[in-house]
């Protein structure tokens, strides 16, 4: 029987956070891979591109892995509680709960990350305290059913990582093979502590609009934690 | 002015060689990014995706670079008159003319890879030379105004570069830092001769039908070269 993934796909979603782990789950043996939003029309992802959603939320099965990409689209999930139902929902029956880059703060607003050690953009990683989730600066983060993703890119070190744990690592590395992942970044410039100074701040000033929105969006950080 | 990318999208397009730079690409400032094809219908790409050109070759402008995606789709392009005769238009004009994975092929059959240095997947790496080219096992490959790519992952490598010749240094490295581009494969799989012997099988296996049905559409080997 085969595996359902199942990924959440709405509008302003970064498709790179998407599209990555979909190639790698959709290239496994016996895997489906879903879209899944609140109806089937097109979504327009948050660089232009047109996503098709083949399943809406009423008619999804119960997926066995559900995952929540990110982009400026999260900002509005962030409050709809339509959506954060359905994730709550799925994530009772799923096998895996899983994000890649700001996808964890709806997992976070839908309360699946208390006290879990979680992923998230390195543009992010401090929101994770206001949902009273442990934040780890790393690429791939597994805490029980858990699996939280690093920035954009990453999703498709957690794609890889993902079939290896439910598929076997065989499996994983013909994927490897296949895509032929053997990146070779022409800079060294993926992170805040590797990225020279004038390009940190270009790259916060470009995400500058949409944190600032997203902060105001969620639960204020807790008196105790700043004790 | 704006920078046009026109990345073509026909049926069974390996998605992710196209997400991938589609995503660097269009996080520069001043880009335009299109997906360019016969006509505007969505289109399925070979792992189930659907995608949606925004422009069909009779409304293309002259697009600054033109990009050709693999994926198992290559193969009916190689013979398809209409698509080689708009690559071949394009790069009359265009400032860079480019590949990812297997778009090479496409390149070739058109006429453009004669003599040229150039990359494609591992797996077709010996078909460049059925077009004159010369391979070249890199994973971004550039000879004067022609930038090829190795096999899907590679795009992302490939997307960076480009952005660097265009718009410089300082612009590649905000975005590579914005997407979180600081690979962490789990695993060390990614070209033949560092995967396993039986992961080289497997993944060889997997990829033969196409493999197979693209060689009988591709011109014979020449004797000069076997010479």
């Amino acid at each position: 029987m085969s595996f359902r993934f199942g990924i959440l796909c709405f509008p302003g979603v970064q498709q790179l956070d998407l599209t990555g782990p979909y190639e790698v789950f959709a290239s496994a043996r016996d895997a489906q891979v879903h879209l899944v939003w609140k109806t089937t029309d097109p979504v327009r992802s948050s660089t232009g591109l047109w996503l098709k959603p083949d399943v809406t939320f009423a008619d999804a099965p119960n997926f066995d892995l559900i995952c929540v990409p990110g982009g400026g689209g999260v900002n509005p999930l962030l409050t709809d509680e339509e959506t954060l139902d359905f994730v709550r929902s799925q994530a009772k029956t799923a096998r895996f709960v899983t994000s890649v880059c700001t996808g964890s703060l709806v997992l976070g607003k839908a309360g699946l990350l208390t006290g879990k050690r979680a992923a998230t953009h390195w543009n992010a990683m401090d929101l994770l305290e206001r949902f009273e989730a442990i934040p780890v600066a790393e690429r791939v983060v597994r805490d029980d059913n858990l699996i939280t993703a690093g920035g954009v890119t990453s999703g498709i070190d957690f794609g890889l990582s993902v079939i290896a744990e439910l598929m076997g690592q065989d499996e994983a590395e013909t994927i490897q093979l296949s895509l032929e992942y053997a990146p070779a970044p022409p800079f060294d410039s993926g992170l805040p502590d590797r990225a020279r100074p004038e390009i940190l701040a270009a790259a916060r000033q470009r995400m500058a609009p949409s944190r600032e929105e997203r902060e105001a969006l969620l639960p204020p950080i807790r008196q105790l934690s700043r004790a």
